[in-house]
């Protein structure tokens, strides 16, 4: 017996050559003619989810998760160090940032080999991997350019894989925009919907060539990689230290449990059930998972000996590898060509049931507050620029960490934990803090007369501050008396590179001001009553976000229309009546004279009402003679506790899955005031004790602005309850509806059906929910209905005519995805707490048929950039030329285009982003080629040096297109039908800037001292 | 705000020094002045116990446990090269030596550096962390040699601390000869009964200066360091990777949840606890857990913080340290004297109702497999030495490591899960095949006349087997028909110093067969009727362990005594009867003659049974005049199940529990037959259909050797069981009796009674219970009455008079200390399982007062060591001077003295020990300096070297000496009342080597070429 038992060890020690040390043999690269699995060593790290980011990176609050992301980039190096084979990829450099600066000299040296040497590669590279549904572009781009500014700066490299492996769904900007526009060549990802994944199973087109961009069609198409699974490893093959299946290769023939065949067989079923869904001989492996690689030794060690026995076996290769790598050998494949796919991936569900389309609307505070930083994030750059960034203590770049971080897929999702949702609150208001006072510095300094411009260190002497809280009536500088002689001083400024005029609402206590401009001229101004649901409002939130309380709520809105130029300012004077004779208007909330309807509008725009429901009924603009029958209401869903299925799935804050298809009317018949006034009609809703709705129609503006508040919302049934606002409308839309996609592109959505696979429909409702972050539209033959939103939100049609959006959802239990709390936000005032009330806004336009866009187009971006308002007070004598603009006097943008950013980078450099903002065919007037003369839009500067890049401003633009890969497509010639217009080459004479529709560009600038006057 | 919370980081940047990279001032040694607080890293590595001990080394099986000690081994490395102040403690090197062998050369350079330097320091440094209670001195040894001598191999190093932090109690034995003879000077536990633990801590005793020893006093006292609380860190300090209450020092004020204060403070409250409780301003603070360590930067990182900031803020001393440096601080404070303790520290109870002397019984059949292969590896090693180490293929070492790992204090304590227990089992078994291929090969050998005592390569031509199941009747050589003209060989090897006759007992099927000597002389013989309980159990037995099943057992036992030379052995042929004329002995069981009592014993000692009882009521021995009254019962203690406690405390593999302090007799009328015969008398009982009972007197033995079966212990009431057999006299004993450490020293016990603190007594029964392996004996003026014990035992006098031993346990529910599973052995055949059942020994003699020492010693040798049988079938004719031994003929060793190792090492050096077996004034003959004359002993070989080692044989005795350590202790005049006798430095030309009482000495010989003869 013995002998036998001996024998066979010397058998084994023989034929696989072990005993003692073994030098792993990992070297091995792609072989030819063999199956290739290419092993991609990853750690998924998510920026907050469970824990706080700071809570991930150091690996505190370990009750709840055991992730330490110090403890993976430690251990990484030290694992990569000890083998030059292998490699690592890492994502989130919010992450890396942290962990970089605490490294020794000696280790950051050691790790930029690593970098040079490709064993260590960064994909992705933003700051987070963000969300692709509830984000908006320029988020996306802000907090990619952070992580790759970051890169480039340290490692001077760029990365080339787009690396979304956990997002839910997956969008068409992300395709065209944050993976070809930044250079990538591929793009790998895990969640799309389980029927997708099937049918590209079946037919191996998990892999496919994806053109998500309409206007740009092939030119744009990139190498996307959808998982057969999750982005594990297969079962059996993870390697975490002290992972409960861990099943290591023990090839010591002197100990027990030798397995190295029964291991080196488990690998090679797994490969080939892969290599059966895939084309082409490379397969890879996702080796990591969620906080993965605490000991990072503990994979490597084992993937070194899968790596050395499977390639001894021979029957397939195996390799250290990466997403870069694994693209570069799928493309080496030239007899291969690959499906297309266009569009997107959205709406994701894992399971029947369980579709992933209520994140588009949890946590829309927060939602709020992300869009809301965003654009304010947009101004405040432009401010630091125009004063310089040296010249103060703060700058915006906290607020830019902070944005870039809640762009994270579990933190503007609205899917993380309540504590880490505070934590992105709470590093957003620290950020828009400090922003706030760089915006403050550089206003004093612009609107100084006494500074002349000269934005230098000296303290300029005027003082601002801002309000943060306005949406609820809270705002200390306007709500005080002035007394007699002092004047509050309303600066505005717009960040559009548009003229622009529109309304100023700030809360005062009386109603005996008077409004002056900056040439001292008097302006007509409204006070509308303050209403009731505001000032309670006011009072809890103000002491819940301040800790002071605030009994005293302001009696009236002041309504004033300001006139802003481009990248400009004006400055407004509000004081005491003194002399002025005349009368100022005060609206009351009234009740509304005994007629069926009352019609509200002054102008083009005009909104029926039904008396007998409280609701609208009608919307007619008399330029344009469309006239849409529109009824709105609240109503909501009764969120399903899963209780029927064999697997329950209940609606969540992933997840939104109605308990039956009907949602419940919230009232049928709705209380109704009306304001009248020169400046604004208002008509204001109460449709239960927890929902109220103004909508408002302005002077001079074509659409309606509707300002809902939402909650609490009540849940002492036990019953989650989401909440929607639906317009119904007696188009013939033929099951068609229109989403944009990050607040950008538009896509055609049909009802019940998806262009990629015969779709079986298990939720009427939540199968059809689409993320929205700037619009939805319907249309027939005759007008177009439009909606735009002020955050991201789920909507969607689900009869034809109609539109809904998801407002505000609260729920009672958790939909088990992980994190593990119900959704179920609260406001806390010492020990009082109650369910969260959203407010806020979306706005209603009718168009005739293909004219719906540029109203969607122009006004997305005022709704996206509102004015910046500061406040002082001041003795009016000392303002004198108040109104001012940095460009050419005279020169604005081209309507169809934006200023995305312009922000002065760490090293002096400047750096300018423009957007075409419509797509090809979108508008007959506006879908054309556009130009930005930068010279006037840098008024009084020189600019010594425009280098056009990339999107994220890491590489410059002609070395990205030398590296751009072609593939085959299946069933497409190769030769281009219309090739989509785009700018050219900016002449450095005329610094003329071209942008074809949907082009974005980004230069470089480096801009001279100014020009003596 | 934000300039409040901004300055604040400020602040703590600048007292902290803190912001990127911190370079932690690490090094700070011993402060004198200040609390020293000694950060001692160690990861606590079961050889064994919910996993394999290859299934903690490669980390597999996880789903039951996270271990991988390879991923400690391999991490702390790493970690110890980050920088050169850490230093890490590694015990268990049979985890350290699988790990070593797979290192590649450049690593193995670097950990020799890292030893070295003292980074990297081995404490205890045998095989396994070994058991104190269940364990032999023999295998304590043995097993200590084994990983000493690899560290002085592989890095010329001697270990110099003890560290025993998790064996359920320690040992006498322990203290003075497994620590201070080994030359360590401290030792480390955690496990001392609760109330011993509150009084030392309260007078700060929980650090002592230790004699364990009667016999040598002060000459083998140790510091001994009972930690005040657990093995691992304080509360909070636990920096395992993934630990849930990893609470790492968050320093980075870029971060949020700073809490560098807080974390110092915590640590300064830690500390000063531990301060108040521990003599000397320097406690140690044990950072390390079970199997902690798993990426040692873990831990590393957080105490490089901890020693920079706790020192930065000065109030106490933070550095890294081992239980060596801790101790050289403690030695440092010479104006510290020390408490003084004696004896050892059994039994252990965690909490009230919870003494851990369960296990001191658990798992009987591993217990008995590790002794009896104890001495077999004893006996086994001789022979190979015999044989001379290169000449074959196999080796003993198999068998030692086997060994090395059974001692771990989860393995022979019957502490680990069932299939860990397997594990040890089949290492065993493994061991134990390979060293049978050494025996075998080495008596054919010795035996055959051909190769004329030169055992060379060439193959011997006879051939032999042995029986490892002849408890059970199982040994096909000897059960098999003899042929005419063939016959049965049987090799009797006696590893005994000293001449010895003994009884040999083989199974055989027919009552025609002789014995004869080598001489040819026939010998007399006796046949037993084979029991029907032994051939249920040969057949089951032998089923469930060689996969076959043998229907067939043997009719007869053939008794017949045999006489060995020491170090020698002789042979016995046995033949069919032929021509021999002579009636052989048949005894067969036969029921009792109807009188009231009956007399068994032919010699001196007489047995007396009652047979209305069927029990045994008195032993007799008619040369010494001594007669004792004894009744003998088996009786068993109901398991308790804990419901009644507020922590619900069950008897399990550690506790032992009793619902209730009487336990319950198995029967009181027993069924009783009898043997007789010329060579032994036997009386057969059977308590009950689950314990049968054999008592043998055999003739010229003055005691009785008693075997029991008991199994399966019925469990169908629920209810778990432990076995006693209970031997009731009528002596006076005064609470008093004795059992021994560890086979060697005997220690008094006495009942309810401990000499360190005033004993709270709440388990009357399982308080009282103490570990025994080699006897447990009580007396009275007159009498002394022992009992010795084939394997580890518990057992107790739980009233005056009486002797109980636990032989067999068996329960239904865990006992919560961690190996979550009943102990509940069974055996199974196919689908057919059942209760394990337990065959083994104990010897019973009754002696005058004051002569009990020398028969327990003698015989006590003789159980551990008895005749080694080989058999095989030949033609006698070939056989011819089959007597021997390689001592010089008639040469003994004095009948006090042990040979306790005889090993041809590696290099071919031979390893000698020679233990006294008495302890001082002990026996009045014995106890005093015996002489071994080494020169006799290796008979035909020239002894050029003689080195004296210490214990394990890795230093010289001058070396161990030159360092030993002394110590004040409270109350004592520093000067020797009565020194040891110690035998002297041997003489190079005598070459006799003189031992005190309970000496052992150690020498490494090398031994010549034999002479010419």
């Amino acid at each position: 017996m013995e002998n036998i038992a001996l024998s066979f060890i010397a058998l084994l020690c023989i034929f696989y050559g072990v005993e003692g040390y073994i030098n792993y043999n990992t070297g091995s690269g792609v072989v030819d003619g063999k199956l290739n699995v290419h092993l991609v060593a990853h750690s998924h790290d998510d920026v907050g989810w469970l824990k706080t980011v700071d809570q991930y990176y150091v690996g505190s609050n370990n009750s709840i998760r055991g992730g330490c992301v110090q403890n993976v980039l430690d251990s990484v190096v030290m694992a990569l160090r000890r083998d030059p084979n292998r490699r690592f990829i890492f994502a989130e450099m919010a992450f890396f940032n942290r962990w970089w600066d605490e490294q020794s000299p000696e280790i950051q040296e050691e790790v930029r080999k690593l970098v040079d040497s490709g064993q260590l590669e960064f994909v992705n590279g933003g700051w987070c991997m963000h969300d692709e549904a509830t984000t908006h572009y320029i988020d996306m781009i802000d907090q990619t350019t952070l992580g790759h500014r970051f890169i480039k700066a340290q490692f001077n490299k760029t990365p080339r894989a787009g690396w979304q492996i956990d997002p839910f769904g997956h969008s068409a900007v992300q395709a065209y925009l944050l993976t070809a526009e930044l250079g990538f060549d591929s793009i790998h990802f895990a969640r799309i919907d389980y029927q997708d994944r099937a049918k590209r199973k079946a037919d191996k087109s998990l892999e496919v060539i994806w053109q998500g961009s309409r206007t740009f069609g092939s030119s744009s198409q990139i190498f996307a990689n959808a998982f057969p699974d999750r982005y594990g490893p297969p079962d059996g093959f993870n390697f975490e230290v002290k992972d409960e299946y861990f099943d290591p290769v023990q090839d010591d023939p002197l100990l027990f449990d030798f397995n190295v065949e029964a291991r080196v067989n488990d690998f090679i079923s797994a490969a080939m059930i892969q290599a059966n869904v895939t084309r082409t001989n490379h397969i890879m492996w996702t080796m990591g998972d969620d906080f993965q690689y605490q000991y990072a030794e503990s994979w490597f060690k084992q993937m070194d000996k899968l790596i050395h026995y499977v390639n001894k076996d021979g029957r397939v290769n195996v390799l250290y590898s990466t997403p870069s790598l694994y693209t570069d050998a799928k493309h080496a494949a030239t007899n291969e060509s690959w499906p297309l796919k266009v569009d997107d991936y959205f709406p994701y569900a894992d399971i029947p049931n369980a579709y992933w389309t209520g994140f588009y609307t949890s946590r829309p505070a927060l939602k709020r507050y992300v869009r809301l930083l965003s654009g304010y994030y947009l101004a405040a750059r432009q401010l630091e620029f125009l004063m310089g960034r040296r010249s103060i203590s703060f700058s915006t770049d906290g607020l830019g960490d902070a944005l870039g971080i809640a762009q994270h897929h579990d933190a503007v999702t609205g899917t993380a934990k309540q504590h880490t949702t505070d934590d992105y609150a709470k590093r957003l208001a620290i950020g828009a803090l400090e922003a706030e006072t760089v915006v403050n510095s550089a206003l004093s300094c612009l609107v100084d007369s006494k500074s002349k411009g000269q934005c230098g260190d000296a303290a300029s002497t005027v003082t601002f501050s801002q309000c943060q809280l306005l949406n609820i009536s809270f705002c200390p500088p306007t709500e005080g008396d002035i007394p007699q002689g002092k004047t509050l001083v309303v600066v505005a400024y717009n960040s559009l590179g548009w003229n622009r005029t529109d309304f100023i609402r700030i809360p005062v206590n009386h109603h005996d001001l008077v409004v002056k401009d900056s040439t001292g001229k008097l302006i007509e101004s409204q006070y509308v009553e303050m209403d009731s649901v505001t000032k309670n409002l006011k009072e809890l939130y103000v002491e819940a976000y301040t800790g002071n309380s605030t009994k005293l709520a302001a009696k009236y809105w002041l309504v004033f229309p300001a006139s802003v130029p481009p990248l400009g300012w004006n400055t407004y004077f509000i004081s005491q009546k003194g002399n002025y004779i005349g009368k100022n208007y005060v609206s009351k909330l009234e009740d509304p004279p005994e007629k069926e309807t009352i019609e509200i509008g002054q102008g083009n725009l005009k909104l029926s009402f039904s008396l007998s429901s409280g609701q609208l009924k009608r919307m007619y603009n008399s330029k344009t003679g469309i006239d849409v029958p529109i009824q709105q209401n609240y109503l909501f869903y009764s969120s399903s506790e899963g209780d029927n299925d064999d697997v329950p799935q209940p609606s969540g804050a992933y997840i939104f899955r109605p308990n039956g298809s009907h949602p419940s009317v919230v009232s049928r018949s709705v209380l109704l005031k009306v304001v009248r006034g020169p400046l604004v009609d208002e008509v204001h809703q109460k449709f239960c004790s927890w929902i109220y709705q103004i909508i408002r129609v302005y002077k001079d503006k074509d659409h309606a602005e509707v300002e809902f508040t939402i909650g609490p919302i009540p849940t002492n049934d036990r019953i989650g309850k989401e909440v929607i606002t639906r317009m119904t409308t007696n188009m013939a839309t033929d099951k068609v509806f229109y989403t944009d996609s990050n607040g950008r592109d538009f896509l055609k959505r049909v009802r019940d059906y998806r262009a990629d696979w015969p779709l079986t429909v298990t939720q009427p409702v939540a199968g059809n929910y689409y993320p929205i972050n700037l619009g939805i539209y319907v249309e027939d033959k005759k007008s177009e209905f439009s909606v735009m939103v002020d955050r991201a939100t789920g909507g969607s049609s689900i009869r034809d005519g109609e539109i809904e959006l998801m407002l505000h959802r609260r729920m009672i239990i958790d939909d088990w995805r992980g994190v593990d709390e119900p959704l179920n936000e609260s406001v806390c005032v010492k020990n009082f707490c109650e369910g969260l009330t959203v407010r806020g806004n979306y706005y209603m336009s009718i168009n005739e048929v293909g004219k719906g866009a540029s109203w969607r187009r122009t006004i997305g971006q005022e709704i996206y950039s509102p004015f910046l308002l500061a406040f002082s007070r001041d003795n009016s004598e000392k303002w004198k030329s108040t109104k001012g603009t940095t460009m050419e006097s005279n020169y604005e943008l081209p309507c169809n285009v934006a200023l995305i950013t312009l922000q002065e980078m760490g090293d002096g450099s400047v750096l300018v982003r423009l957007a075409h903002l419509y797509e090809g065919g979108e508008d007959k007037d506006y879908s054309t080629l556009a130009k930005v003369e930068l010279k006037k839009m840098f008024a009084g500067k020189n600019i010594d040096v425009v280098k056009e890049t990339s999107l994220s401003a890491n590489q410059g633009t002609s070395e990205a297109k030398k590296r751009r890969m072609s593939w085959a497509v299946k069933g497409e010639s190769g030769s281009e039908a219309d090739a989509p217009i785009r700018g050219g080459p900016v002449d450095m004479s005329t610094l003329i800037v071209e942008l074809g529709p949907m082009e974005i560009r980004t230069f470089i600038l480096t801009v001279g001292k100014r020009r003596s006057p």
